[in-house]
């Protein structure tokens, strides 16, 4: 049976990298093989045109290269890493996908969504993920914890209006499919995120199982 | 009055870069303010692509990515370079463009020219080259050529087989588009190939001329 993919999105600051640590443990807890990848990247070549992305550089970057660049990434990290995985029976937990996409892309930046989902179409044919855990906090809040970290890339030099239409594109796809979103209030206590975020994944896990069993009594039926 | 835009095209080792040389040479003489340029790359950003695209590395790249990779370099050349020149009224004269793309991967690399033609118009609008010159010779010859000048990029790597389909793809589109291409026998004799050309061009200088006149006579009038 397929693995399942699980992805993390939210704007700067808002725990991403906590949090998947946290997932990851809830999975080698419950005894599931999975690995951890992130986007823009996850292979060798996709982590090169992700430096071409977020090093900031003299010449401006037009908007249609940062889109072409973005799904150029994902083609590479979907045909080398996503994809065989999932084919294995191994689960993927990823750091952003093509939702970030429509937030930074789209929202941030004003690119069409029509031409967003012609390339996710084109890059991904019918492939989505299985949840999306969305961590959601007010963007002066994020902004804080990211520009406490140092060095700012090209996204996170951005100012306080580009997060809050990133924001607010993110809420637009929950609307969109809330059934494959979980959205989670990261400006709560971690403990409260993390309880959150377990029960989300014990749904997973257990709908999973459930489907695995299925599988083996029918193969022993068969 | 815009600059026109003319594209050299052909499979390696045609002698591209020699007839560029000689047309730089043409556009000096009759007066005409040009560029010369070349795709992938043609900006510092673009030819950081064109380093992730040619340069051989263990990590086969998935089509896709190839790509998007040539059309998000593109975007860029287009925005930072071609498009402000020809606006200025400055010709701009690149080694490759579009049609390499049909014929690279389209005809070389098998992906679908109707997914290139949509990728085309949304990177280029309704831009196209006023005149393109391909330098067409049998793929041997080229290969040879090619061959001689030491390291082979991962394009240059490529069997005969994949050539064939490339000059397949570049003779289809002239086929499709007879007014816009001059399709020069460039495995003839340089004297032969050079005086085509001069004929060629000479008839964008000309037509070029005859329409500024009558812009600055209209001006007059007005």
């Amino acid at each position: 049976m397929r693995g399942r993919f699980i992805t993390v999105e939210g704007t700067e600051g808002v725990g991403k990298s906590t949090n998947i640590a946290f997932i990851q443990g809830l999975l080698s807890s419950a005894g599931i093989q999975h690995i951890v990848t992130r986007e823009p990247g996850g292979t060798a070549l996709a982590e090169e045109i992700r430096n071409v992305l977020v090093v900031p550089r003299e010449e401006p970057m037009c908007e249609l290269t940062e889109l072409l660049l973005v799904f150029a990434a994902r083609a590479q990290h979907l045909q080398a890493l996503i994809e065989p995985n999932l084919a294995k029976g191994i689960w993927v937990l990823c750091d952003r996908f093509t939702d970030a996409t429509f937030a930074y892309q789209g929202g941030g930046r004003g690119l069409s969504t029509a031409v967003i989902g012609q390339l996710q179409d084109l890059v991904q044919g019918g492939l989505r993920p299985d949840c999306t855990l969305l961590l959601d906090a007010p963007v002066d809040v994020g902004m804080a914890r990211a520009g406490a970290r140092g060095a700012l890339d090209r996204f996170e030099q951005e100012k306080q209006a580009f997060f809050e239409k990133v924001r607010g594109a993110y809420l637009a796809r929950v609307a969109q499919e809330p059934d494959r979103f979980v959205v989670v209030d990261a400006s709560t206590d971690l403990q409260v995120v993390q309880d959150s975020i377990a029960k989300a994944l014990s749904l997973q896990i257990d709908s999973h199982k459930a489907a695995s069993d299925k599988v083996n009594l029918d193969g022993r039926h068969g």
